[in-house]
C-alpha cells in the first residue's frame, strides 16, 4: 500500500479516515487541498505529513505567478506557514516545509521555473528518503525483537504513517522479513481508532499476526505476562528524549516500567527537536470535542457534556529504553547520545 | 432517575444501552426477559444486576406451577442457576439469588404461594438494602473527599449501576451533597461507554460538573497533576482485597499508585467473595469481538481480525488504599480487615 504518491503534478493521498472499509485516494491540485487532508486527518503519522507538507509546497509553488525571487520565496514561505499551522505537535512538518524552503533559499542563482522545479525535486527526495530511513530503522531495531516476541504497539507508525515501511511497524516488519515469529498487539487508539483501523489492516495485509484490544485492555494484558516489549512512533522528540506521540503512549510507558517491560521509540532523526531541551515545551495539539460525543456523526455523550481531547501526549525519556533511529539505535543519556549521532549524519 | 422498579407484578429496567439519546424502559414479564437484559448489559453494574436478578427469581417463581415445595425448591434453583450464567464476573449476581434461595429452604413452614410471596419480599428487601447501603457508603467515604477534590472514575458506578444513589458515584454524591466542590473527570470505558454514555448523564443530571476523555488519556491527566484521587466500583473482591472490575481499572490502579494518588473502591460487603482467597481465582468475563470491530452494528475493523475483549481486570490490593463499604472504610490489611467489618454486620 502507499500512503502517497505524485502523479501528473498532483499528490494523490490514501484517505485514511475511509480505511478499512474503502480503499480510495483522494486527488490534492493545489495545496489547500493537501492542508484540508491534513487538518481532517486523511493523512496521518508526523513523518507522512512531513511528505504531504513537502508535496504541498510543491502544489503551492507551481501556482506562484511572479518574476520576482523575492515574491517567489515570500510566498512560499506563507504556504509553508500555512501548512506547518495544521497541526501544531509533529515536527515533521515544519521540518519538511523548512527543508524546502532551505533549499530554495540556498539557489541564488536560480530562475523561478527552476526554482518550482526545485521544490519538487526536495519534495521527492523527502519522500524517498523517509521510505530509506525507515528501512534502516528496521535494519536497527530489529535487532531488539527477540522471536517470539509479542509486541504491543499503540496508533499506527506504520507505512500509512509514513512514506513506506513505516517506523514502529517497520521494525516488526523487518523483523518479520527476517522470519521471526511475531505477534502484534494493537491497541484500538481512541478517539480516532487509528489501531482498530489502519494497525490491524496493514499488519493483515503482509500477513503478520495481530490482535486487537481496547487501550485500557493493555495494561491488564501486561499483568497476565502477554507483553514482551512496547514499540510506538513519535511526533516529536525532544533534545533529551522526552518523546510526544499519540495520546496514550505515556500511560503505555508507565505500565510497561512497571511491568519490567521494555519500551522502544522508533523515529527519524527528523522527529527529533534539538531547540526543545524537554518535552515540557512541546505543543499538545487539543482536538474537537466531537470526536469523544459522536461517532461517525451520531451523538453518542449527552448534549453540552464537557470534553478533554489532547491528541497526544509526552512521555518522559527516563521510561523509554531505547529510541530507535535512522542512525542507529540510542541509548540514554539521550541529550548527548541523540547529538551523537544526529553530528555523526551531518 | 431509577435503574429499575417494580410495579403491578412486573420489572421495568431502564435501558442503559439506549442512554443518553433515551429514556426508556423496558418490561419484563418473565425471568428470561430479566436474563437477556442482563446479558444484553440493558442493566449492569454489580448491584444492579443482583437487584434484577432478585426481581427475576420473583418472576420465574411466580409461574412455577406445582403443588410440592421440593418440585418448587428445584424449579427455583435452575432459574438461579440461569440467572446466575448470564455474567461470570459480578459476583453480587450469585449473592443474590442464593439470598433469594436460603430463604426459600429456610422458610419450612410456608405453603408455595406463600413462598412465591416471599421471594418477591426478599427481591424488594435486596432492592432496598441496597440503596441504603449506597447511602452508608457515601456517608463513609466522603470523608476521603477533599473539598476541590478533581476526581477520575472510570465506568459508571452510580444510581444506574445500582438500586439507587450508587457506589462510587454515590460516595462522590455524598460529598457533593455536603457542599464540597467536587469535578469529575469520567473516562469514556471502552468499549461499551459507560463513561460517555450513563456517568457524564447520571452527573450532568444531578450539577454536578464533569469532563469526558478517553481511557488513555487518564494517565497524562494525573502527570499534569489533574487528579487528586481515583473511585470506581467493583464486580467482585476477593478475601484478599483484589478488586475486579471494568476492564482499564488496573491500568489506572497502576497509574495512581505511580503518580501517588488516592485509588479507592466503593463496593458494598456483598460484593466480597470471601470464598476466594486471591483476585487469580475470579472468572473474568470475555465478550463478542464485535464490540470492539462494530459500533453500532457497523464495522469499523477489518473482517477477520483477531479480538481479545475482557470485561474485566483484577487489581491487585496493593494498589488499592481503602475500600468503601456499607460497614465502613476498609484500610489494608484487608484479608484481616474485610473479614472484621463483616462479623461486625453479621
Amino acid at each position: 500500500m502507499r500512503s502517497m504518491y505524485w502523479e501528473d503534478g498532483r499528490l494523490y493521498i490514501l484517505d485514511q479516515v475511509r480505511l478499512p472499509l474503502e480503499v480510495e485516494y483522494i486527488v490534492c491540485q493545489d495545496y489547500q487541498d493537501v492542508a484540508g487532508a491534513i487538518s481532517q486527518m486523511k493523512v496521518r503519522g508526523a513523518p507522512a505529513i512531513g511528505a504531504a507538507a513537502a508535496y504541498g509546497m510543491a502544489l503551492g509553488a507551481s501556482t506562484v505567478n511572479t518574476g520576482s525571487r523575492d515574491v517567489f520565496l515570500e510566498e512560499l514561505e506563507k504556504i509553508g506557514r500555512e501548512l506547518i499551522g495544521t497541526r501544531p505537535t509533529a515536527v515533521n512538518l515544519q521540518w519538511a516545509v523548512n527543508r524546502v524552503l532551505d533549499r530554495v533559499r540556498a539557489a541564488t542563482d536560480k530562475e523561478i521555473a527552476a526554482l518550482k522545479e526545485l521544490v519538487l525535486q526536495e519534495a521527492d527526495t523527502i519522500f524517498l528518503e523517509d521510505i530509506a530511513s525507515n528501512q534502516k530503522m528496521g535494519a536497527y531495531g530489529e535487532s531488539l525483537v527477540p522471536d517470539g516476541a509479542r509486541i504491543l504497539t499503540h496508533c499506527n507508525a506504520g507505512a500509512l504513517a509514513t512514506a513506506g515501511f513505516g517506523t514502529a511497524l517497520g521494525v516488526i516488519r523487518a523483523a518479520h522479513q527476517k522470519g521471526k515469529k511475531v505477534h502484534v498487539y494493537a491497541g484500538e487508539t481512541r478517539p480516532f481508532m487509528q489501531g482498530t483501523r489502519l494497525t490491524t489492516w496493514e499488519l493483515m495485509s503482509d500477513g503478520i499476526p495481530v490482535t486487537l484490544l481496547a487501550d485500557s485492555m493493555a495494561g491488564y494484558l501486561m499483568a497476565k505476562g502477554g507483553v514482551d516489549l512496547v514499540i510506538v512512533g513519535a511526533d516529536r522528540i525532544a533534545g533529551n528524549g522526552d518523546v510526544a506521540n499519540k495520546i496514550g503512549t505515556y500511560s503505555l510507558a508507565v505500565l510497561a516500567k512497571s511491568h519490567q517491560i521494555p519500551f522502544y521509540v522508533a523515529a527519524p532523526l527528523s522527529t527529533v527537536d534539538f531547540s526543545l531541551l524537554s518535552g515540557d515545551d512541546i505543543p499538545i495539539e487539543e482536538r474537537a470535542a466531537e470526536e469523544l460525543t459522536h461517532f461517525r456523526g451520531k451523538r453518542i455523550a449527552p448534549e453540552g457534556v464537557d470534553v478533554w481531547n489532547p491528541a497526544f501526549d509526552v512521555t518522559p525519556h527516563r521510561f523509554i529504553d531505547a529510541i530507535i533511529t535512522d542512525a542507529g539505535v540510542v541509548r540514554p543519556p539521550y541529550l548527548d547520545n541523540l547529538k551523537q549521532v544526529a553530528a555523526k549524519e551531518d
